[in-house]
Order: structure tokens, then sequence, then C-alpha cells
């Protein structure tokens, strides 16, 4: 199969391409290095069946001859940096918007007709029904990126049903593992590093999240596109558990040995649109075999480990 | 209040603009005539509470300054043709999306903070649940106006939530009336004109429909930007019926004393993406005092007294 990734060089794209290459696959890799990392790809461009165009997603012409004789289109390029939409709303619009329904344009000049895309749990809002199940009530968005990805499932969606399209979206919790380039762990990490007698937290700590390893997020995509054979396949992708934020720093600091205060900046939201509690349902996609291999605890240490044994990444962006 | 309505030489915005004039506020229309009328801002214009700028909303610089000192805007302006997405899929993502997302900075750039939104019932896809509810499942969206609607308004949302808006976002039935302009009711009374003993139908004539009268379309958004007071106020607007559309066509036909031989294109969708079952629950609305005055056959004959008695609107698209 022919696979075009967009967002190739970054912490998910990434480790899917490895996956892709392993079971002998060609993998078309697109990424604009905004926030992707060459280095993550240092393995697949070993592989005679890895292509890397550094592009933007937002020069369509420049971007269509790229999809001619593709299979499947996996489409994970985004501004992933959920809490900082107020700061820049345009970043948002473009990156996951405009980018998005570039993609589809591509696809459509050249007759592409699978897409698999990187949603994310925040498109429920602040949902009242949890654990949170993918047809949970029409709602509300409160973030940007929420709102940017809820606008591109929608327009994936409506594609599929004018042109014939397949889509699988995935509404991802947050993803933890090797190549993590941003988030409350490398936050924390940075900051112990710096100083390990105190700790600054958004909120008051309460906060309950999902997450889920990348290494299970890449088994879980790959088994959907195998298995799942609807026009708008849709699935939560996360684990059966959720955490407090207290719970992840206890065991980054049990793990690195440091014992710091915590200062609570207070409030039970980390910044504006953040969501005291996301724990999806995960029924759908485990009905398809798949299961998740690490724990959440698994997966914030395995995180560590990494940043640990890959400093560079702490200074690159 | 001074009210900024885009799509004021529209169907709706002209009738809206109207009341709001008659209620003595202050009207700063916007429109750029793709699809608005002149004619219907004839009486608007008679008024010294009302100024109107021809300006497109996709150039935001030239649009911002009309919003200085603005209280409340009314976002009407939109590709309305639910039909042709896929003829051009680039409409409903520059009309609708884009567009709403230029009011929005508009908004900001000015600190005006009040907004409400023509959105519509195609946002809930193929509900499942009918009468359709404003809390109905998650939908999957069918069409690529349907689909910018939902776009537009998770992105009002976000910025009622990111930057303290509030917002009134109201999922329309299709509306009948006076200065209608598009839609089933125009395109049956043009074919009877031209040959009155045959009508060429889209589908197989069952599909169900709900209609609104533009006069208790424009009663309901005043009743709730009176009476909802919440952050994001979110309401179906309809009448508690449906009719077929041969029932609708039974209407027109009588009223006009032609007997045509119906001609079905067969099967229960006129077009892709259309919905062949479309009621909203309108509990909601209703709870705020505000009911419909005319059911949905005096609406039909409402649309074809005004066609007859306005040729001028055939010739004119």
């Amino acid at each position: 199969m022919r696979v075009l990734i967009t967002g190739a060089a970054g912490f998910i794209g990434s480790n899917l391409a490895d996956r892709f290459l392993a079971g002998g696959h060609t993998v078309i890799g697109i990424d604009n290095f905004s926030t992707g990392q060459p280095e993550f790809l240092v393995g697949a461009r070993s592989s005679e069946r890895f292509t890397l165009w550094e592009q933007d997603l937002l020069d369509l012409d420049a971007l269509a001859p790229r999809f001619e004789g593709v299979d499947q289109v996996v489409h994970l390029a985004a501004n992933a940096d959920v809490r900082f939409g107020p700061d820049h709303p345009d970043r948002d619009l473009k990156q996951n918007v405009l980018a998005t329904w570039n993609v589809l344009e591509a696809m459509r000049r050249n007759g592409v007709q699978r897409i698999a895309f990187s949603s994310t749990g925040s498109v429920y809002g602040e949902s009242t029904v949890i654990p949170t199940p993918e047809d949970a009530p029409f709602p509300v968005q409160t973030s940007l990126y929420g709102a940017s990805k809820a606008s591109a499932e929608a327009l994936i969606s409506a594609y599929a049903e004018s042109f014939g399209f397949t889509a699988h979206i995935f509404r991802f919790v947050s993803i933890l593992g090797e190549r993590y380039t941003h988030g409350h762990v490398l936050d924390f990490y940075k900051a112990l590093r710096r100083d390990p007698s105190s700790l600054r937290v958004l909120g008051d700590g309460t906060q309950r999240k999902s997450y889920l390893h990348v290494g299970d997020c890449v088994s879980a995509i790959l088994a959907a596109l195998e298995k799942a054979t609807g026009k708008v396949n849709i699935f939560n992708l996360g684990t059966d558990e959720y955490c407090r934020v207290t719970d992840s720093i206890g065991w980054i600091t049990g793990y690195l040995g440091v014992e710091p205060q915590l200062q609570f900046t207070g409030g039970n939201r980390g910044w504006i649109g953040d969501n005291p509690f996301i724990f999806l349902e995960t029924a759908k996609i485990r009905s398809l075999g798949w299961t998740p291999e690490l724990t959440i605890q698994q997966s914030v240490i395995a995180t560590v480990r990494y940043l640990e044994q890959n400093h560079w990444i702490l200074d690159r962006r």
C-alpha cells in the first residue's frame, strides 16, 4: 500500500511511518518542519520505500502532485498546542481547518479516497457524559483547538458523503511515549531539571485527564484501517483509566527521585478552554480486538525515560 | 441598540432589519449583493437609523471598521445553496467558515461581544433522533453546507469561551415567506409558469421537511436575544409539524389552480447530502414564550402569493 502521512516528522507521524515501513508499505512523508524533528525520521530515511517532502499544507497547488497514486492518506499535521489558542486564533484555523481542506482537495484532484485523521477528545467540549462515547450529545466547543478539529472532522465527513471517500477519524486523548515533544510531562521535566525543589502547577492539580502510549495509538489506527469498513468510521482512542495531574506528578517525581514543593496556580482549569475532566469511552475501538498494552503510569514513565535519554528535545522548541 | 446585520439585503436579513428599525434600534447593514436584493432594503433605507455598506466579508481589514461601537452582531450572510456543494466545495468553506471567522475577528478587534448566527438543521446530518433536539447525538456531517455551518458554530462557541462573547446560535429549518428567493417553492412556481401540465420533482416526493415563516423566524430571534442569557445559547427554530414534498406540491398547485402530472426523478433523496426527514424539536425556543403564528401550509401559500406579486424575483438569479 502507498501511504501518505502529513506531519510525518512529528511525534505520532514518525512512529506511524516506522510501523508502516516495517509492514512492507511505501510511505510518502510530508512535513513543513514547523514542529517536526528531522531526527525522528532517521530510521524511516534508511528505507528505500520512504520519500520525504518538505512542504506546507497551505499551498494547495504545490501539495496536490504529492498525492498522485496514493492509496491511503493519514492526515496528522496540525497545530497541536491546545493551550495557546486565544493568543493567536488564526493558527488553529489555518493549520487545522484550512490545511485539512487542502488535503481533501489534493485527494479529490488525484482520485485518492481514503483518509485517516487525528482528531481529539477536545471536540467533546465539556461533555456531561463521562466516559464520553463517540455519539455523546452534540457538544458546545470550549477551545479554539477543539473547534478547529471539530470543523476538520465535519469537512472530512462531508467529503466522504459528497465524493465517495472513506474516512477514519480518531479522537485522541493526550499521547505519551517515545518522541514526545510537548505537553505537561515535558513541562514538568524541564522545570524539575532547573529546580527540583519546587514545581509550578497550572490549576489546582485535581484535573483528571486520560493518556495513551504512542505505540498503542499507532496499533489502534492500523487496526481500525484494517477492520472498520464504514464510510465514516469514528473512534475514541484512549485507555480505560484516567489520572489526576497530581498522580502524574507523583510518578514523574518518584522516577526522578525528587520531592518538589508544589505551587498550584489555583482553579480547576489550567488555562482558558482547559477541560477539568477528560475520559473517553473506548468500547468501540476495543470491539475491533485492539487493547492498549501500557497503563497511564507506564506511559508517563516511558516518556520521562525518553526525555532523559534525549535532552536535545528540551532545547528544540 | 446598535445592531450590525451581515447579509442585510437577503431574505431573512432584510426582514430582521425592518423589525429592528421598527423597534427603534439603529441598524448597520452589510451585504456584498451576491444574492442580496436592493429592493428588499427600500423600506429600511427610508429610515435615518439605517446605514448600508456594500462589503465582502472575506476582506477583514475593510470589514473591521464597520464594527466600531456595535452592540449586537447578527451574522446571516452565507452561501445558502445546500444542494450544490459538491459542484464547488470552496464556496461553503469561504462563504460560511472563513466569512464567519472574519466576523468574529472584526468583533474582537472592536470589543464587540454579542453575536447571533443563522445555522441550520442540516448540522444534525441524518439524525437518528426525530424530532431532533439541540443536544442530539454528535452528528456525522452529510453535506458540505451542513459541515460549513457546523464549523462556523464551533468557531463561534470557542470565541465565546476564549474571549467572553455571548452567542445565540439558531438552527433553522427552511424559511418561507415574503422576500423568499430560492428553494423548492420558487423552483416549482417557475416550472409551473412555464408548463402547468407537468412538474419534475427531485427524489420520490416522500421526503419529509419542516418549514417556518420568516416573520415567525424573526420573532424567535428577537425573543432569544432578549431572554436567553447564557454564554452560548443554541436554539432550533421550526414549527411543530413537517410535510412531505407532495403535500407542499398539493398546496402550491391548489392555490394556483393547476393539475400537473408529477415526474419523480426517484430515490428518497433529491440530491447528494439531501436528508429525507428533517424535523426539529422546538421545545427549547418555545420555553421562552415564543410560538409560531403560521402553519407550514399557510407559509407555503404566503410564499407563492409573494412570488405572484413579485415576478422580478423569478429572473433575478
